[in-house]
């Protein structure tokens, strides 16, 4: 793609890529019906495709072609859409709008949406093991650990012991990193990892990069769901507050939560600025994700 | 090991080792404590450890060390744990008691068993990607497969949906070969893919006895939830005519599932034969799982 595409262009462009690679992994393959229109409902429902765009805007950084990083930005889509079924459910959020539409259990069932979260996780695996790795185990070992009890999982278990109790910033911070923040870094690393070998300087930077952008994208979130309405957000707002759990905005205003949003956008463009203009996708994404309204 | 030794020796040592293991893969590594104890529950509760026995003993057929092996027998034991987990789940089977304690989301709730869950089956694949593999992506492809769509969760999924309608015995027989068959079949050929390499003709021999053997053990299952009491299982008995599943012995009779039984069992035994010596272990596998009465 031409390089002085805006980045509105160029993120439709490749959300849209996202969206075609997984339809794909989602093609009828001798799957139950019920649980892969359920799988299907999940997956292909619209969504920003945040992480596939980091995942791609990461591999052009390390100079890989879109299609080379296709099963990292799938992989790290469907854990994703995976964690939305499963954090929905009844025992969970307790939640019946998802991208303004029924949730995946309301549409099919609880029973069903716990097995289409469970094989979508399995097939993440799957898609990304088919892919094109130079270091196979590694990065399946990545995704793994991001998606597991000291990443994502382990986040939403600290996010469930913490509901109804008032967090510490440090403790908030923590749980953000595990909950969103390790996906997030797991879908840069990948996408980094499709292209030229990274030093370990390069590697810590880029890092540091995914975590600033990751815990802007949560607070962004905590200011939303405060400000923001359903309509725009797809999802119901204010469900924090009925929650009681502890968010930047419960803790910090959001004044303040708006400026820690702005010093870690400073933050994530600081770091990219070793890699000059080949972190342009990724400088415009952490502009994005931090200025957005929904 | 000594060759010479006695089955229950050997499968009592080699269960031994995988708890070993999975103690091991368990460790306390910044993991929430109580996503941490409520995944330990799940996984070091006893249970036969089938899938590892199959594992090492496919290991040893292909001339590979056990410790070689580890890596694979783990990684399909934190599936079948994670996937117990969740299958007790109220929305699902609603179980209370599993080997003889509480079920899981009983003695850690709902949410934290679902996160549990969620977190073995990440485990499983970070496991086994930092084994010892000869064909990495291959090998992850395979557990994935397995434990999706096409797999384990697509079996749960037919299991699902037929509960409460009578079943032809092709479609209790395809639903089975996903929901127990293919974690059976992927614990062999992991095993297997540890030690030498295979022809096409070894792989597929090995793989229709491990077909059978799955379906072996699933028609036991049926016959043991009529015959066997909760003391001797470690679970309720009688629940699949409670919950009006279709079963091997409400199709076929007990007499008849027995004949079934004992004809898989010489299937199996008919596959190994060309291995000789080297398949002892896995041939008193199938023997000791059509003999079972827990």
């Amino acid at each position: 793609m031409n390089p002085d595409v805006a980045f509105p262009v160029w993120s439709g462009e490749r959300a849209q890529r996202a969206a075609v690679v997984l339809d794909c992994c989602l093609a009828p393959a001798e799957r139950p019906p019920a649980l892969h229109e359920a799988m299907r409902y999940a997956v292909l429902g619209g969504g920003k495709r945040v992480r596939a765009l980091m995942a791609y805007a990461a591999g052009e950084l390390a100079g890989a072609d879109p299609e080379v990083v296709d099963a990292a930005a799938a992989a790290v889509e469907l854990i994703h859409a995976y964690s939305l079924v499963h954090d929905d459910l009844p025992c969970m959020d307790d939640d019946v709008l998802r991208r303004g539409r029924p949730t995946c259990h309301v549409a099919f069932g609880e029973a069903m949406a716990l097995l289409a979260g469970d094989a979508l996780q399995s097939l993440a695996f799957e898609v990304l093991a088919g892919g094109r790795l130079h270091d196979a185990p590694a990065q399946l070992a990545l995704l793994a650990q991001a998606a597991g009890a000291r990443g994502m999982a382990g986040g939403q278990a600290l996010d469930l012991e913490s509901t109804g109790t008032t967090l510490a910033l440090s403790d908030l911070e923590r749980m953000h990193q595990l909950k969103t923040g390790a996906l997030i870094r797991a879908a840069i690393r990948l996408g980094a990892a499709c292209g030229r070998p990274m030093s370990v300087d390069e590697n810590a930077a880029l890092d540091r990069c995914a975590a600033a952008m990751g815990l802007a994208f949560q607070v962004v979130d905590d200011i939303l769901d405060v400000e923001g309405d359903a309509r725009n957000l797809g999802k119901s707002a204010g469900k924090d507050a009925a929650q009681r759990k502890s968010t930047y905005v419960s803790l910090l205003g959001v004044s303040a939560a708006r400026e820690r949003v702005e010093q870690l956008r400073t933050q994530a463009r600081a770091e990219l600025a070793r890699f000059g203009i080949s972190a342009r996708r990724l400088g415009e994404i952490a502009d994005w994700l931090t200025t957005r309204s929904s």
